[in-house]
């Protein structure tokens, strides 16, 4: 008898239908920079973020009073104080607060996804802690990449590929889709140098003509915090605070 | 100024949207098995294939009296003589023929790509004569993989990732996209054993199940034909003798 659970690798938010139903969890990864900026938003002592698809969503939040921000195409949204750059949140005045938060991929795999019995936020900078802590439920675990304008991109299937190769590793995993034999395949061949892998990838490119070297760098580093923001009533929390409540 | 043209690799049909606009020449490639199949077809003398979307389309041309084949899941569909495996299409009864071929994954691809400039098969098989004749035509090139089921499978993209390599070599192509990358890693770390490599892909696991591991031997064997099918007024016809005319 299979008593192992799946971990698969959705490449993106588009192709999401063809995968959603065993899965139990929903990893939602955007490395360059959504998935990263909400794990440093929660490390500097963020209360909740809620995730919009839409810039029109955020701007009535706005107009409501919330610290909101919004990113497309790389760049911060006219009208808006912050994007997704991981640096926005690491301002003293974002602690304890309630943020909004829109950007061109990531927000949409939330979107997709928000069905889904738990989804969780991954990236390089919680890698460690949300795969332990993923090694341990005893759930189907899907990573759900965001891509970039619905096409595959690289980071995102590597940080993937990273999860999926720990919890492999456990022996209680087992990976059946091709999709997801490539990540592993993509990650093996990245794990020693990520920056250096990725120096082709066109996001990255993108981003650096944006002079957003230091973005990508600080997003490319490996468990720099053990914060698992999970998705609670529409609104990311800290996993950490939310259990304790 | 940039002279280069672009060879790009698109995973599924359910993808082509979002890349199409401009590429002049668009390679469709199914390599389990229904473009293996059509390579092995016009190798042995088949005279036109007349892929159909559907079924149904293949039925009534049966009944007007065509050679038709009909593939889904890796099985002959009920009423048919033949599906997609390569030894269907050796017949000598076949040579000469126009035949209808309705596949699960690869007429998809050829009906979703129908009206670029230019369609030609790919696989394995025709790969060298391929790969030459796509270098010298001075336009932009997009490798289709049909995928299984709207995912993403290992043996196109590897495929994809060969004729890329290729054209790259040449000097002549540049690739943007991160899945044209991402075909290319996975290529070169596949080529010196295709066999061992998809040894654990989801589809070929799915055929051997069906005792088609002869087929999979044939259609990962490079280079056995210098045929290259194209698409004319709904027909694949023989680039060579169509050129003849």
């Amino acid at each position: 008898m299979e008593t192992r659970k799946h971990v698969e690798v959705c490449f993106t938010p588009g192709d999401y239908a063809y995968y959603k139903d065993e899965f139990e969890i929903v990893v939602v990864i955007d490395v360059l920079r959504a998935t990263s900026a909400i794990c440093a938003a929660f490390d500097n002592g963020v209360k909740a973020i809620i995730p919009v698809p839409t810039v029109e969503e955020a701007k009535a939040y706005k107009e409501k009073g919330y610290l909101a921000g919004a990113e497309r195409k790389g760049q911060i949204v006219e009208g808006f104080d912050f994007g997704n750059s991981p640096f926005s949140y690491m301002k003293e005045e974002f602690r304890g607060q309630e943020i909004v938060l829109s950007t061109t991929n990531g927000t949409k795999s939330i979107d997709v996804s928000k069905d889904a019995e738990i989804v969780v936020i991954g990236s390089f900078l919680n890698l460690q802690a949300l795969s332990e802590w993923l090694a341990v439920q005893e759930k189907n675990v899907l990573c759900l990449c965001s891509g970039w304008q619905d096409k595959f991109n690289l980071e995102d299937t590597i940080c993937a590929g990273a999860i999926s190769d720990y919890l492999l590793n456990t022996g209680n995993f087992t990976s059946d889709e091709d999709s997801s034999i490539a990540a592993k395949y993509l990650y093996l061949s990245a794990k020693d140098n990520y920056f250096g892998y990725l120096k082709s990838s066109s996001h990255r490119r993108r981003l650096k003509n944006l002079n957003l070297n230091e973005d990508i760098k600080y997003c490319l580093t490996p468990n720099q915090t053990s914060v698992i923001p999970i998705l609670k009533n529409g609104k990311l929390v800290n996993m950490v605070l939310e259990n304790a409540l």
